[in-house]
């Protein structure tokens, strides 16, 4: 193997990556054509099953009660995770445009994979897709760019869309496993998205890991105007993470509940983050590393108890904690990791998803453990925790056990998912880049020319300075 | 006229920009006095014309169908069509600052004409608006920013206002030819507003023909961060295309329907564009323009159809094909129409929104003649094609010829249209800019000075890197 | 006092930010801990309070109605004014960065605030929390935003913490008074929000007035990209304004109709900018202060009367008169008001929120003074204004009154409120900065390297040109 991998870099992706796309996206077509119908709500009958059912107005269809909420989490998938990641002084094109290719892709294969596990109407053996179904497609999504975020920069297109495809499908069986098997509530996703993808991504970064990374260490570094472009990534995410947290939740009460709590969660990371940074540095400054991304720590460990009874200042205890532990994380943890643990985390997603992740998780089981029926009332209950069907002799102390146990089976997910398709990216036929070239859109863009070729007025004042320059070795010359 | 045409360019847009201005806003005041009222959801009568109707609750109301969407398509207009024409290097200014010009003029222009052809209250002459309007208004106003694309860069901003009053109203005759007259279906405007807007831009284009264009050829591409600021307009015309497709459709299902379909064809446009783009590029590098462009064709394509039964496969399919065209039209037809039709599309909106567009309006005539009670229902079938009064007896296979004669008349009024407006924009007192001065900011708009003045720390490696050339300088001097 | 602000400035903020974002943060926890608590449509009680007032349907939880509306306001809070605050050529991280902080601060203490006045449980002493107070803190955070545009640059982060703690405080008091003591109808806030946000923001600016300004000169101004990110912030706070001035307007037609009004109002604007930012300037070129800030007004101004029955021409009328009005203020009014009145304005807050906001107070008197049932009908009059209660023999002419009485009220806070926090601000422990390092990051911000350091590809041009500089001057030595 390592003979193999010795082998000088060859990031040259014009076959294998149209191959993969066209292979991939033929395939989509095909179990689409044989799995995937209209839902009652979207299909044409609609008219016929509403009245059927005895509903009194369309606007009782699913699509607006979760559309604005959709829009919004579709918004975080692209521009959100998209612009977070251009950060870097010359791998925004990766960063935005790698981004869109794989969650374009991964939304498909998401349609199929938790398809089969949550939507298959065992009558025609159809699965049948809804608005629901699109914002858990982006939700499958968002745990592989987590990822992403661990080795960007230092792979191929052709890596990450193996990386993609892999991680839906571990995703989806961890899901079904956390959600339907154990019965733990994870409306938000901090144990199935964020706990998952962010040791999927790390065990893979760790499999990855480049001992002469700082080759590239010119290009390891963000410039004035990219760290501008990433804040628009952090804002949304920050913004519309209320609708992430809701969007799947029961309509009514739950949604609302969801949505207060991750605004306020969010606001006091905020604070804390911005205390954190300033403590830690030199002079007391600001570092945009920080505010780009530990901000958004409380939103993740809200996630799973944000349809709980939180109550709003449990909501702004976790996210003061969350401020604190990630800022801290970007200071110690990831250098430590990547000297001791071998571990490169281009984005600190431990940071960001990792430790947030698992910190939701942990306020989700305490949280239901201690829920009770003069805190909920007892309807209340049964809806907020689902205790129906084979689950309605379940009480909270009981789910609380529930909720840790999904908590362990994200991590395992994460870690031994992450080691197996590491070692299948580490094959040497991905196109990966070389070690210098690391950071750097050049292998994978044709880039536009040099900010220095634009010409008349821009390039007086340049043009004056050169001059100026030249006349002084003149008038030197002339001593 | 050559005679005149000949005269040196006066890009002095001093009286007729601020002429045009003025005028026209105080005529949209004086109409809107005569002709525009709210409509019984938007008036305070609205709860006396509740009760009246029996509707029984204020959510009822057609705002909290639409408004979500409505928003939607407006960050489409302004920021997405705004920040994807950001791409040039000198010429950002231009293109969201001018985009923003005629979009804030058209839609209320677009209020009017579009009101007295569908909203007009014949008991009163009044037009009556609600949140409808206001997103027609906005479709209407995307139709002359296509045609924008294609001149980009090469007309002054009264000239944009004579096209975006010329383009609302040979909109609004076209739209109301093809849904009123013909009765073909077009929820989301591949014909009625990509088709007719791709089509008046080329011939407008056409008719401005620039043979020495190549003079500004040094301004006629992007650098680095200008084409991370065109993937905001990207990325919110990819996201939100689910809601333009979907924002004027019925209630229900339709509006559910038209979002999945939607979705699912942008995806799968993504990655075919991506294939294409490195397929045949040498090294298999990405290019920034298909990217930025073709990814949106599916989102065109599948306009006409998203309301319609085409199944989530087919919806893959057209997204498939058309981000295979559209990118292959970059490549090989936009510097055809150049070098032999003499048609300089500076945006490349004929394979952006002129092809997909042609495909769509296609789309929808096959899907609408194969369309059955089988699949859509008694009631699913006259709800979605609309067979009531004067078309209750129109059948599937009826209704597909009748779209087909749509995508003729949408060509025909773009081309005509084009010619004509084309024609009085060749006029020489409109205060075009000349050949080398053309994807230029500085004819209109007032530049900061350059980066480089930005000064202490920022100046100061560059101040000690030119202190070292005077330093060498004077150690040279010395030998 | 003078002795002590002579001393060389200290902009260390090491000590001082983190203490006051704990201390302020710990705060609230134990604040919200004590008061704040879900109202019944959040709560986990909801399906039996559903049950109990015969709610049909959980789509009538007033999360439906506002959560579009809400989130369109979250977006312009932290996108809106924070990219819009992001023009200067080296304050953008300042810009949108403390924006973030003091709006993450802002929005915990005015749910507190905004609580105890309007939505506090006599019951049990709590405060219950829903969707419209989310709403309202992000309102009262608009207010601090304001006044942070008349001194961005010129302070510290601690001083910002300190305006807003102070602004949220005066915010609820003065909005108490004007909404509920003086029952004036304000919905999108022209007076409440504009109108004491701008008059607070520019008398802080005076009492911090800064006769040595112009040794910052230098970074007092735009580069070309900063320009197009201000762009961001001008699109989205001009796309969402609709949903600003209708996110807490009654259901039903009065949300409808507020959107509606503002659409018109700021489409009307947009026109009368351009016109006279061409008109005034050499050679008719457009000045993007005018395009990123007046296009704006029409927003602010039509905020008050946007629920009432201002009819479409008259919203025209609104956004015709503001826009001329602003751009007027920048061209002539903010450099007579720096020059003899000592209040430095960065962002032109007087033209954009504080006439406006004035004018849209007066717009409002006249429009309620002039409301008839004939217009509004019985009930639509009744429900419109609020007309129940206390008020219950109120008649639109007395309407017209309070609704002057309260632009007074919101004037005088705001000049106040300005000029005692002003004073505290002048105190000499804030760690602002120094005359020659305004509008500079370099004080509160770990900056990133000079572009310049960007290596291999990009830098090969610049190292050529270096090349030939060391090569012409051995070429020169040689002689």
């Amino acid at each position: 193997h390592s003979g193999l991998c010795d082998r000088p870099k060859n990031t040259n992706v014009r076959l294998s990556l149209p191959a993969v796309c066209f292979v991939w996206q033929i395939a989509m077509i095909i179990l689409f054509g044989i799995f995937i119908r209209y839902d009652e709500e979207s299909d044409a009958h609609w008219i016929e099953h509403r009245k059927h059912k005895n509903i009194s107005s369309d606007i009782e269809n699913d699509f607006y009660f979760r559309y604005p909420s959709f829009q919004d989490v579709h918004v975080m998938i692209f521009v959100g995770f998209g612009f977070l990641m251009t950060f870097l002084k010359r791998y925004s094109f990766g960063g935005v445009g790698f981004n869109f290719l794989i969650a374009a892709f991964g939304l498909q294969w998401a349609l199929l994979m938790q398809g089969w596990f949550h939507s298959l109407d065992y009558t025609d053996g159809k699965i049948k897709i809804g608005i629901e179904n699109l914002i858990n497609a982006d939700f499958c999504v968002a745990g592989c760019l987590i990822a992403y975020g661990a080795i960007l920069g230092k792979v191929s297109p052709v890596q990450l869309m193996v990386l993609t495809l892999f991680g839906i499908t571990l995703f989806a069986v961890e899901e079904f496993i956390i959600l339907n098997l154990i019965h733990a509530r994870d409306a938000g996703g901090s144990m199935v998205i964020h706990t998952f993808g962010a040791y999927y991504g790390l065990s893979i970064s760790a499999m990855l890991y480049r001992p002469n990374l700082d080759q590239s260490s010119a290009l390891h570094g963000s410039v004035y105007h990219s760290d501008v472009f990433a804040m628009i990534g952090t804002l949304y995410l920050w913004m519309f993470w209320p609708s992430f947290n809701s969007a799947i939740t029961d309509h009514g009460d739950a949604q609302h509940r969801a949505a207060i709590n991750t605004y306020l969660a969010l606001a006091a990371t905020v604070l804390t983050t911005m205390a954190i940074s300033s403590l830690f540095q030199k002079h007391g400054k600001l570092d945009m590393v920080h505010i780009q991304n530990s901000t958004l720590a409380g939103g993740v460990a809200v996630g799973t108890a944000a349809e709980f009874m939180l109550m709003p200042y449990g909501s702004l205890i976790v996210g003061f904690c969350c401020g604190i532990i990630s800022t801290l994380g970007y200071i110690y943890l990831t250098p430590f990791m990547e000297k001791y643990l071998k571990i490169q985390d281009t984005c600190g997603i431990h940071n960001l998803h990792g430790m947030p992740g698992v910190i939701g998780g942990i306020v989700g089981a305490i949280t239901a453990a201690a829920a009770s029926e003069a805190v909920y009332g007892q309807e209340g209950l049964i809806n907020t925790f689902d205790f129906v069907g084979d689950f309605k002799d379940m009480v909270p102390s009981k789910q609380g056990g529930h909720q840790a146990a999904g908590i362990c089976v994200a991590v395992c997910f994460g870690i031994g998912g992450g080691v197996i398709v590491g070692g299948i990216l580490r094959l040497p036929i991905w196109g990966d880049p070389a070690d210098d070239s690391c950071f750097d859109d050049e292998p994978y863009w044709e880039l536009p020319e040099d900010e220095e070729s634009i010409p008349p007025i821009v390039q007086y004042n340049n043009h004056m300075r050169n001059k100026d320059v030249v006349e002084s070795n003149f008038s030197m010359e002339q001593h």
